[in-house]
């Protein structure tokens, strides 16, 4: 990395990088404010997060920058996507360990410019700032949803069929091959299936597909970033209420189903990996039909994976109905 | 540090320490929601802003976690105030180096609930995570104005008087005495100089004060975070014009005052040093009398100390008016 190379001075990295991507947002005011400025459409309600992603922990620090700034986005507007909000505006806070270079800054823009065009939302603001730790990108989510309509997490209730889109387990193996690329011999993955894998680690797809189908049938949602089990178990903690769910109705791709069949016991890999950025729902059985209609008229896959219950608690069941036993239920920071 | 004395998990820190901060906001839906919900009110605007705070750069990892957590959201509220923006709600991401021991979260959570109270804004959402690098606190604030009242930094124009706020430098010399404490004994400052210094470095008060006076009667405003002289430079460049300050007409505190005497080239850590948390205005000459008049009613000192004029970058003179060179133009991240 040569010094000559590298961009020095937050105004720089601003003005050339950054900038351009809040060029669609009146209110980021060129980034030449120390604020942005927001105008809600009338009647509707601003749905808000924030998730920091951090080199070493979320991603490697020598990811395709493109494929951290799509990861930093795409992991919050996931959020947004399981509430059923529109994307609106995100502000970001960079925390550089140096000087970047200008290859490394170019690549990062356009990975979020990518992701921004992809979900229709723009950068809003933030602070470029060098910090002593690693690269960390935490970027703060604006949605918008019309009055009463976002899509709640503590308000599922017993008898609601639980789905979940797309499929289970897929980045949690695309982030073991990425870490040891030999697993994928070991596991007769094809290049395919590989790089299938792997870009569901990369390049999570936040499902504003179901946003539709989430606002007009689902009693309750959220994401899941996790874990199926530990999220599943914090949407019925929150509603006070349990939850069965069935190993063999788990969605996974082929790459996964080839693994489940080496090795049966890293079911705990699809239900208790993090890095899904699917949305788990709840929904009533007599809207069942109506979602999955929604959904496939969406184009996202959406499957029943269990029912909630009386009770608390998650149980796990196998195709003969005994309680399987994880010995880690998902992702836990400490 | 005694490992049963840690809090593990990131629902029992949430829980037991972040939710009491969120109980005033029903929008942050107990913190059991993925996201908040944010209610604007008719006609207005909202003002964002995103700032990091990094253990080993913006404060000491040994620092009272109480000025920790305060810090944190001061120097985004500033901000607002800038803008004169009403403080509204919140969102934190908080990355922990290891799990936190409950003396360490009470005492955070402390802060925080003091600057809430004091700043009047609440906690409405967040994350909590593990992080493998320094200590982080990445805090989104969100203020609100009435419908094209936010106060910009980019509409400066020549001829309007150049204001700051309170005083400058003394953070810096805060910052000073909690590297090298012998520093207060070779400037001669007594105990009561020495804690007013520390104390602004450590909890920045945010001039929330001067919204009204702002709003009424500034064409262009911005909190100092970087130094007088750079944080002007940014305003002139946004506005297309050049400034003049005096060094003589700088506001210091009694301590920063002594500092000087005993070192007259000390001025450049009160113009050029970062921390100030004061508010710069431009404010046109004839609102010049009834802006003072304003912030003299809020208790909010406002001091003079140059013009905007036409061209461009700032000018520094002494009492004599010869420019004073500066060999560092206040702090830059890189």
């Amino acid at each position: 990395m040569m010094a000559s190379d590298s961009v020095h001075g937050e105004e720089r990295i601003v003005a050339e990088f950054l900038a351009p991507l809040a060029a669609g947002f009146p209110g980021a005011l060129g980034l030449e404010d120390d604020c942005a400025l927001l105008t809600p459409a009338p009647g509707t309600q601003l749905v808000l997060k924030t998730d920091p992603v951090v080199a070493g922990l979320h991603f490697f620090a020598d990811d395709d920058p493109a494929d951290i700034g799509w990861k930093a986005l795409a992991v919050n507007v996931s959020d947004l996507a399981a509430k059923g909000a529109d994307p609106v505006a995100y502000l970001m806070a960079l925390s550089l360990p140096q000087a970047p270079t200008r290859d490394w800054m170019a690549r990062f823009a356009q990975g979020l410019g990518d992701a921004q065009a992809a979900f229709g939302i723009a950068l809003a603001g933030g602070d470029t700032d060098r910090t002593p730790g690693h690269l960390a990108i935490t970027i703060t989510v604006i949605g918008s949803v019309s009055a009463d309509s976002m899509v709640r997490r503590a308000t599922a209730s017993s008898g609601h069929v639980a789905y979940v889109s797309g499929t289970l387990g897929c980045a949690a193996l695309g982030l073991r091959l990425r870490r040891d690329p030999v697993d994928a011999d070991r596991l007769g993955l094809d290049k395919a299936a590989r790089e299938a894998a792997l870009s569901r680690y990369l390049r999570p797809q936040p499902r504003l597909g179901l946003r539709h189908a989430l606002r007009s049938h689902a009693a309750a949602a959220m994401d899941l970033s996790d874990g199926l089990i530990k999220d599943l178990g914090r949407m019925c903690r929150a509603s006070g209420v349990g939850a069965v769910v069935h190993a063999d109705r788990m969605p996974v791709s082929t790459g996964v189903a080839r693994m489940l069949s080496a090795d049966p016991a890293r079911i705990a890999d699809v239900v208790a990996a993090g890095d899904d950025y699917e949305v788990l729902a709840a929904v009533p059985r007599d809207r069942a039909a109506a979602f999955e209609a929604d959904a496939r008229a969406a184009g996202v896959a959406v499957t029943a994976v269990g029912t909630f219950e009386d009770g608390q608690g998650v149980r796990l069941l196998d195709a003969a109905g005994h309680e399987i036993a994880l010995s880690r239920a998902g992702w836990d920071h400490f």
